[in-house]
């Protein structure tokens, strides 16, 4: 068994102001599937969640501040005030800033200066979309945002936001640390993917999905409604494809899903065409879901990559829309295609309950971690525990969807598609 | 003054079995608009909708069809059931038959036969989008539709569909009575755009400016969540900016509004990307909507056309994204600009309240002029009442957003642009 | 034909900054149904709303107020927002106050001093249910509320409430000019029951019909889920049955519609019991809808007035809740009814996207009349047109849903319920 | 440790037609919480859901059934189509019967005979609340319906439904055995309330948390318009305040919530009149939420029960309402209180899409357990994955609210409650 230690910036000597908390041994299974019942030999252990008894930093004398970074995903101001609200409420922080567009915002030279976040100003931003701190791509300079941070008496950092932005965060600490400046850096995973390792669930996805089949509900309206109606939703999900998987077990109405991990053919018997053509034979309709980076391998690469570092990916929408109009066409079929890229609309909205309640926890433990002084952490909500993961565990590769796993069985059940289009 | 008489098949002898009646001599007045209340010389008058005292048809031996046709539209089927049940429940009529796939279902030999409506089939159907009839666009054969109609022994046509729908409706009419097949067509008039002369408000129209605000907000959010986030939002609007222009009121978070009865200059002091720099400058962030018809004057023209004979439009959305890209790049200002075109999305939903209680009150007026034996009108909306219009004034010409009058005024009140970008 | 003349503060002299107008000449006739296409002798017009060339009011020197009364009713928010903006953005008004708590806050006894309406203040509010001034019932002392308004120099008053508040409204300007001061009153209707009479469609209205639907989904459900299951939902309408008509139309799951204008028995073969057995017995389930004001005819009265003066109701849906149930209990029929009393829950929602056009246009109106000098009167959506209707003709009486109306026919239609239950 | 055995009822001869399978011999740990991260003693161990690689049913020979018992739950649709549809395309299972009405559905004396489930019948019933099959509370008598179940053939009965439900289930296994017919009875447990022991989360429960967020934000517009209004909301709950916190949490507008483990006082200076007392002289508005078995210790017990056998509960809900009333105006404290009662409107909700996803899978893994011939058990979503587990550990006891753990400290977080109310 490997218990995963987390950093801590000393020894925590001040009592906490709340009546109650979890004690640091307390750890939580990573892997739970034990054939004959056995215990694996090298199952993970993370520590659980939540305030502990003394705190590293006294909470008269510290500044704690909070920045989103990257794309917008449901959910960014729920974590923005719950952060602040527990700080503020239950720590007695008295200064909480909102750094502004992102690791920008810790760049004097390209962003206006920090605002104090109180309970006033975050009062209802929870039922609203987006980040009112707004947010950028793109790293930052460490030696600038550590001596930005130095010299605004930062103490606690939460970093809201993906792979980079935790990587930025841990090296923030690091640098922070070499100059003797104690800063605790947690970090609270941003993905509306759900791609992150070790975590059950990020904050959006389970809006996404909503959001998902509601056009789903729209696209399947529109290809029922018409002979040999074909309508082609993209998703999200670069590398992974849980919204398109989840999306289509919730709607029931998909007939063809394709995510990253199921590579798959368009021509021959049993690729994506030939099984297309079989089932507009016998129901006259379909619906596509595809994720947006599934059959990267039928697109050549640009080389490009977006302010974020990642790479940018071909249109995989797009390119099936004009390959199956072709390729009826060629057949003499007819047929009705219509496409629906939602990307934006769905990145938009406001959090749903499930988020909520997921952000406002999320919010609070990456409190309670920082002011015991944990750092080079992030909160993560898996098989059902909220539990502290070291940020070099979750930077150590991506979490895919299992194609012998439960999820994609489920799509398979319920689209009716073979095992794959070879 | 000019009364707008409606074509009859004959004389209605047959008592009805309604307990109610409208009188035929009932007529409301078109244009409400009086200077000094005067009675405008040249006012139009329609007849009030309604149930009739007496019935050109026996309902006992009466056959009656529905067909939908053109595009999704939500509230299809709320008119397919109110129309079934008002024949059914009401009249008494016995058989009533849905056309399958639009026109094309009057030509046996391009479509499946029709199918029995019983009230069971349309039971749950006004809670689902599109059209369980399904539809198609282009016209049919007159010939054989006509023939088709004569051998299914149908005297009562609905027509449910756009100008060309309506003008095949007239055509059909004219075409049975020439054979001296009594055949009543009566149309409900079919636009998302709501773009009907002397139709206040058509179906669906209301629920897809509720789409779009939906959408706009999540557009607003995207564009407020970055530095210099500008958002572009493509919405339906051949000819007429009805829906861009309610959605934007509606929203009130719209700061530029592009419909077709506006035409606009891009560049100069007084165009629109100098207005968008002064508004990035003073808000940091923009919400666009511009109505699929806009700004025609700056594209070419293909030439090309649809299956229903509607021009085919290029493409100003994708323009403008191109263009306002081009312009910052140019000007080296940093902008962040998102691209919204939810067009199918729209079209799929289900009918929102408001249209569900016009399509219920267009179906059943539809089936009290058809029972009563008038034919080639349409049913219409109009200043709060439900009249008969005839199909030839329907075919005059279309209504399009008046740019000196109320509705543009809120516009260019809610968003502050200027009268014109010129 | 008889013009409704307005009431002046007297002449305009001032320029209007708005780039349009309307003339105040332009007159709507009221009445639309005309037998035989004759000119009804005694038509009433209405001047049609809209901007003026020239104001009464001087913006740079004015100073006004918006208060909001009685019980919540969806777009409260909307109306104050949009009437701070266009008093702000298109006139110039420099100052716009917020009354708090209703007429409460014309008393400074009772209530804090009004707040400043800043375009930033209103900037989301018209995303939020109820209103952000806060509303109470009741009258307020003219005495004391004119002084408040000279003492703090307030000259345009806009009063959004019903029939009380508008009554206050117009006695409030009538003291102002007693006493010398300029004050313009132009009131803002709002009910949810939608029940003033020369209005079509008062705000709230529609998005209390969208919430019902909803309820009545629930409760149809309910009642298709067990045998003989019988659903009852209470609906606003104390005097007037729009709401219940209404949403049963757009429902179409409803069975039994019981609104005050139509009285019913419940005992009897015609009786509602005996037609709610015969439904039982058919179909298994039904679902019943009931207006608070129905059936008044049942109950006694206690004689009680709520704060607003309105006679307190006896509570119709427990009432008939359990009648139904020991009738059943009585005839040895197993039944499971379910009740639902949604009110409050509708009444707390934001404005749909129909009333959010709705109050925008209303609002900014109602700026309009009152920046020429018009007072004591209400701005009304009367037959597709926005139209200056005098108090005292608002007062006159109320709206009722005309039981050979066609709105009624259709409820009629959709339920299969008999023309009356006697 | 304990691994919990399932009952089977034989040997697995038949290969299944699936494609893939999960071993039998995979087990899943209970308890999560390891002090020192040492693996507990009597760490529980459950049985991974999944398909099996041999049947013990022959899918040619099968016949199942499905049968829906006690109150609504949004959800009992998808879990009917998904059964059916898994049993049918993924087993080629011939014949899926739908009881109705209930376990009374299995006494032919009581109700209709069962009907069968086509793939078309089932097509579309997900999209709406309630269940197709009809529910009754109360038990059956065992006898009768094991006669039945024999006389119809059927091997394979899903009871989905509570606790009393699956103990019916699990007598009817043991009664067919001793008659020597082979029946497989697989639970799927169904509580809105959560509230079942060594399961994560019930379906229907997140939905009930939706609509309950809904209910509370119009509760919340409704106190925050009026001075000093409370809103007092009641949802379900009997036992155990999931919905109540989790709904606070999700809205963060709540102020006071009450449930059943967390027992309270009303008066004295740290009992909940004089907290709330507090609340409104601080902020001029509050919102109570109460589980319906909160404070039970307040109320006498009528010693009641349902046809369910469920202790029927005084009413909290209007017991505080009551109290609160008399308490404010003895206190001489003016006061508006709303009451929220949304039971029903929740109960009949459609499944939102996290509901729909559980459901799904639910179903399809009741099918793969029965088809490998395991019985007396139900399936259950516990800590990120599905398990098998014995009816008789369900029987043992329900789940609670622990007011020591993460979820009520994120309720005392997001209200400022205190610990108690003593």
């Amino acid at each position: 068994m490997k218990p995963k230690t987390i950093t801590t910036l000393g020894e925590a000597r001040h009592d906490s102001p709340l009546s109650f908390s979890v004690a640091d041994n307390v750890l939580i299974p990573a892997d739970m599937e034990w054939p004959d019942g056995r215990v694996p030999e090298d199952l993970i252990l993370f520590e659980k969640a939540g305030p502990r008894r003394m705190l590293f930093f006294d909470p008269a004398k510290t500044r704690a501040a909070i920045v989103t970074c990257g794309g917008l995903c449901p959910g960014l101001n729920n974590v923005i005030r719950s952060v602040t609200r527990e700080l503020r409420r239950s720590y007695g922080v008295t200064s909480v800033l909102g750094i502004r567009g992102g690791y920008r915002g810790l760049d004097p030279s390209r962003s206006k200066p920090p605002i104090e976040l109180t309970e006033n100003i975050v009062e209802d931003i929870h039922k609203d979309g987006g980040t009112m701190l707004r947010t950028s791509r793109g790293p930052v300079d460490m030696t600038i945002a550590v001596e930005f941070l130095i010299s605004q008496n930062i103490n606690i950092l939460f970093t809201v936001g993906g792979d980079g932005t935790q990587r930025g965060g841990n090296a923030l600490f690091k640098e922070a640390r070499k100059r003797g400046h104690s800063l605790a850096v947690v970090g609270i995973p941003k993905t509306i993917d759900n791609d992150v390792r070790y975590v059950t669930r990020t904050f959006g996805y389970g809006t996404a999905v909503d959001e998902a089949v509601r056009v789903i509900n729209s696209a399947h309206t529109e290809a029922r409604s018409v002979d040999n109606g074909v309508s082609v939703v993209k998703l999200m999900g670069r590398h992974a494809g849980f919204i398109a998987a989840a999306a289509t077990v919730a709607s029931q109405d998909v007939n063809f899903c394709l995510i990253p991990e199921s590579p798959f053919s368009l021509e021959g018997k049993s690729g994506l065409f030939a099984a297309l053509e079989r089932r507009l034979e016998k129901k006259n309709h379909a619906v596509m879901v595809v994720a947006e980076g599934a059959g990267q391998e039928h697109l050549g690469t640009t080389g490009e990559k977006d302010a974020s570092g990642n790479t940018k990916l071909q249109d995989i929408g797009l390119f099936l829309k004009d390959k199956l109009k072709a390729h009826f066409k060629a057949r003499g079929i007819e047929m009705t295609l219509r496409y629906f890229d939602p990307s934006y609309q769905i990145r938009g909205r406001p959090a749903n309950t499930e988020d909520a309640l997921l952000c406002d926890r999320m919010g609070r433990h990456a409190v309670h971690a920082a002011m015991t002084g944990k750092t080079g952490l992030v909160i993560s909500y898996f098989n059902g525990h909220f539990v502290h993961v070291p940020m070099d565990v979750i930077a150590s590769g991506g979490k895919r969807v299992d194609v012998d796993g439960e999820l994609w069985r489920a799509v398979l059940s319920s689209t009716g598609q073979p095992l794959r289009f070879a």
